[in-house]
C-alpha cells in the first residue's frame, strides 16, 4: 500500500501550498491513501473548520488527523463529531466528540489511521501507550495496515511509542514540532518511523507564525498574539510503502521549500 | 573558516563512535576547528569528567560545549571552572563556575564559541536572548566568526533565537533533543541554522538510552534508572563554512548510522 | 465517625513528632480511625520503608496514604504491594503494584480511604476525576464514609475535584504542598474540604528540607541534594467528624509548631 | 508602621467585597498603608484597567500590586507605565513598562513595596532572588520598611525567597494560588511571612472562577472559557505591624467569608 502523509498544515499559506502541490505529489507517488494533519489550518493557525476540511478533501486528501489544537475552532465540533474522514487524538478523555481512529479502504485493502497525543510538555491526556494497545485490540485482524500520527513534543516519547509498537503497526510518524527530523528508519517488524514530519506553511516564519510576534513573546514574556504571515511557503511530508502484510518496506521524506523545490530522502529496508 | 560540530555525545558508545570517526571526518572536512557537545558523555549519560574531556581533546576535538547536564558529575566542577576549552551554557546564573563562551584561534583567525540553554520545557535559566546580546557586545570586533550551540527543547525557541541573531553570528546550531532535524538553511545575513544536530551514541536506543528503561518509565510513571546500552552507535554532526567576514556560506548535515554509514545533506547559499 | 488525618510526614523529625503527639491527639480527638500521609517519611524525605510504616502503625496510625514519592524507596515495593493498610494513589497506571483505595472497619462501621494524584504541575497519571468516579462505583453501597487524600500541587485542581465529588464523599483533604491552608469548609452534601493539610516535619526548614540546600538550588540551578534537617518539628493535621450517613458535620485544622504548641481552627456545619 | 494587604481581587464580586469592607477594615486596623493585589480585577478575572484601579484608590487602597496577569488587558499599558501607585512584578524582563517597586510615604515614614513573580510552574521571568537583591541595594537606606508581594505557585519557592530575605525586608507575603495558607510567622530578623494570603472574590467558585467551567476543563481537556460568577464573595488579607526599624512585630491573617463574617488569626513575635 502506498501512503502519503503531509505534516501540520498552517494557515492559508499552508493550505495553498498543499493545493498547489497535491496534483504533482499524486502524480509522482501514486498514493493509495493521502493523510494530512490539519490542526493548524485555520487562518490564525489554531484548529480547523468544515470549509477548510472540504478544501483538503477537494485536492484528494482522504483523511485528516489533528492534535492539541483539535478543538480551537468552536464551529468544527460538528465536523469532528460526525465526519468519518476526520481523526482526532484517541487519548482525549472518554466521551470526547469524534473518533480516535478510522478504518477506510485504500488500494485493494483496508487501512486504519490512528491519532495520538503525547503528554510530555503537552497536556493531561490519557496514556498514549495503553490507548494504542486498546485500539490495536479493537482493530484486531480487520487490517494489518495501520498508520499512526503521534502528535507530541518530546523526542523520547515519540521514539518510545514507536519502539513500543514496533512490528505491530505499519508506521509511526510524529507531528507537532513543525520541524522535519532526519531520522527516518524502519524499525524491526516493519514499522516505518520518523520523529517529526514537519509542517506545510509559511517559510519565512517561526514554525509557521510571524517571526516578530514569536520573538516579541520570548523577549517580553507578555501575552502576544501569534499570526500566520503571508508569503512563500514550504511543504513537508513523508511517503511510506507497505507490503501486503502491512509491513513498511520504504519511507521517504518529502521537503519542498522555496530554496529547494523538491527534495526527498529515502530509506529502503 | 571550516567548522565541524558534533551533537551530544552519549556514554561510552558515543565516545567510541567519535574516536573511530574523527580521523575520517578530519580528512574529509579539513576543519579549522572541531566542537563537540559533551553533556552526556559520562557512562550513565549525565555530565562529563576530566578524563572523558581529555579523550575528546586527544582525537582533535578543540572545544566542548555542554547543556542541562553540565553539572551532573561532581568531579567535573574543577574542569569546567578552569579549562578554557570547555564552554558551559552562558545563561546559568551569575556566579556559576566556568565560562559561557570562549575565544580561540582557528585557521588564520579567531572564533567565538557560545553555549546557551533554552527555557521552554527546560529550567529557570537567565534569558538566552539578552544573554546572547550581552556576549555579542563583549565579543565586539574581536572576531566576526561566532558559533552558537543552542541547547533547547522547543523548536520555536531555537528558531526564534536564530532569527533574532540572524546576521550577527555565523551559526546557531541546536542540541538537546538527540534527533537530527532536516531544516538546515542559511538565514539572511549569513547565519547557518539547524534546529537540532542530533547525537553521537547508541543506535538501537531511545535518544541514547536503553529502550526498555525508557518505555518502562512511560508505562509505569515510577522512578526509573536510565542506562546507556552498549552496541552499535551512530554519529551526527554538522559542517559549516564561513567566509572571511564570518558569514556562513554552507551548512552540511552529517549522519552516520549502522544502516547508512556516511550521509551528508548540504545547503549552499 | 471520628477521623484524624496527618499531613505528609517528613523524615525522622516528622516521625518523632507524630510518635510524640499521637497519644495526646488520640486522647483529645478519640478518633475511630487515624490516617497519615507517609510519602516523605524516609530519612531523605523520599518514600517509605516497611520499618517506618510499622513505626506508624505502632503509634496507632491505622492507614497510610502516599503520593508522588510512593515508589522512591525500592525496598517498599513489597510493603506497598501487599499491606492492606497502605494506599497508594489510585491513578497510577493500570498494573501498578498496590491498591488505590482500601476499606476498613472504624467505629461501628466501614470507611473507604482513597488516595489520588493531581496532574497539574505533577506527572502523567490517569485522570483523577474519572478514577474517583470508578472507585465510588466500586465502593457502591459498601459504605457512605469515604475519605479522599488528594495529593496535588494546584489549588484549582484540588478545589475542582472536591467540588466535583461534593455530596459523594465525606472528605477531600489535600496534601503535597507541605503548607496548611486556612480554607476548611463543608461543601454542599456534607463533604469536608481543605486544600492542603500541611506536613509533619522540621520547622526551621523549607517545606521540610534543609533551608540552605533549597535556596542554593534556586540560586544555582545546579543539581542539589535536598536533606531533611534535624531540630524542632511541627505537626499538621485535620480532624473530621461524619454523621451516620457519611456526611461531614465538622472539620477542624490541627497545627502544632514550636511557637504555638497546640492550635486548632474549626468549621461546624 | 501598620500595613494592610488584600489578596488577588477577582472580578466584580471581588471589587465589590473590597469596596464594602474597606471602611470597616480601616476602622479596625487603622493602617498607615493599604496594598491590594489587582491582577484579577478585570470582569473576566484577567488583568486590570485604569477605571478599576481608580475604584480601588477611591476606597483608600494606596498601592496596587500585580502578577502573571499584569498585561492581560491591553488598555492597562498606559496605567502600568505611568502610575506610581501601580507595581508590576520586578522580574519581568528589562525594558518592560512600569515599575517593579515603589517608594511612598506611610505614617511618618517611607515604605518600599516590591512585587515579584515566581518561576516554578510559572513562566520564564528573571531570577526573583537576584532581582530582590538588586532592588534592596537600590533602596539602600532610603527606608527599612519593605513589603514584598511574592506572586508564585510553588510553596518551596515562596518559603525559600522569604528565608533568603529574612531580616532584610519587613514582610514577604505570597499571592497567586487564591487560597489562604495558615502558616503566618515572623522569621528571624523580623520578616513577616505568609505563603499565600488568598483572594478577594466569588465564594462559591473554584479559585474565583465558575465551578462548571473549571471542572469541565479538567474533564474535557478542551479549550474552556473561565468566567467569574456573580454571587456571595469572600475577602482575604493580612495585617502586619512593623517597628521603627522596619521589623515586623505582628502578622494577622484576615478572612471574611459568607459563613464566617470576620475572622483573624494572629502571630505575635
Ligand atoms: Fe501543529
Ligand atoms: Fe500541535
Ligand atoms: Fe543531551
Ligand atoms: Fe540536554
Ligand atoms: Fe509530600
Ligand atoms: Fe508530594
Ligand atoms: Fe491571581
Ligand atoms: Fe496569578
Amino acid at each position: 500500500m502506498r501512503i502519503l502523509f503531509l505534516g501540520d498544515i498552517v494557515g492559508h499559506p499552508g493550505k495553498q501550498m498543499v493545493e498547489q502541490w497535491m496534483p504533482k505529489l499524486i502524480t509522482h507517488f501514486r498514493p493509495d491513501l493521502t493523510i494530512a494533519n490539519g490542526e493548524n489550518i485555520a487562518p490564525n493557525g489554531r484548529g480547523i473548520t468544515e470549509r477548510l476540511a472540504e478544501s483538503l478533501f477537494d485536492v484528494e486528501v482522504d483523511i485528516i488527523t489533528l492534535g492539541n489544537h483539535t478543538f480551537d475552532q468552536r464551529e468544527s465540533m460538528q465536523l469532528i463529531s460526525t465526519d468519518r474522514r476526520i481523526v482526532r487524538p484517541a487519548n482525549y478523555p472518554q466521551g470526547t466528540p469524534g473518533q480516535g481512529y478510522t478504518l477506510c479502504r485504500a488500494g485493494d485493502g483496508q487501512i486504519a489511521i490512528i491519532n495520538l497525543l503525547g503528554r510530555s510538555f503537552m497536556g493531561d491526556y490519557d496514556d498514549p501507550f495503553r490507548t494504542a494497545d486498546r485500539i490495536l485490540a479493537e482493530i484486531g485482524d480487520q487490517t494489518a495496515h495501520i498508520f499512526l500520527d503521534m502528535h507530541a513534543e518530546a523526542t523520547a516519547e515519540k521514539v518510545a511509542l514507536a519502539t513500543y509498537l514496533s512490528g505491530r503497526v505499519s508506521a509511526v510518524i510524529g507531528t507537532h514540532t513543525h520541524v522535519q527530523t532526519a531520522d527516518e528508519r524502519i524499525l524491526p517488524g516493519g514499522t516505518a518511523f520518523l520523529t517529526d514530519v514537519g509542517m506545510c506553511g509559511p517559510y519565512d516564519s517561526i514554525i509557521g507564525f510571524h517571526k516578530d510576534g514569536v520573538i516579541q513573546k520570548f523577549l517580553s514574556q507578555m501575552p502576544t498574539r501569534f499570526e500566520v504571515p503571508q508569503g512563500e511557503a514550504q511543504l513537508h511530508g513523508v511517503f511510506i510503502e507497505t507490503d501486503s502484510r502491512g509491513r513498511a518496506v520504504s519511507i521517504e521524506r518529502i521537503s519542498i521549500t522555496p530554496n529547494r523545490p523538491w527534495q526527498t530522502n529515502g530509506f529502503l529496508n
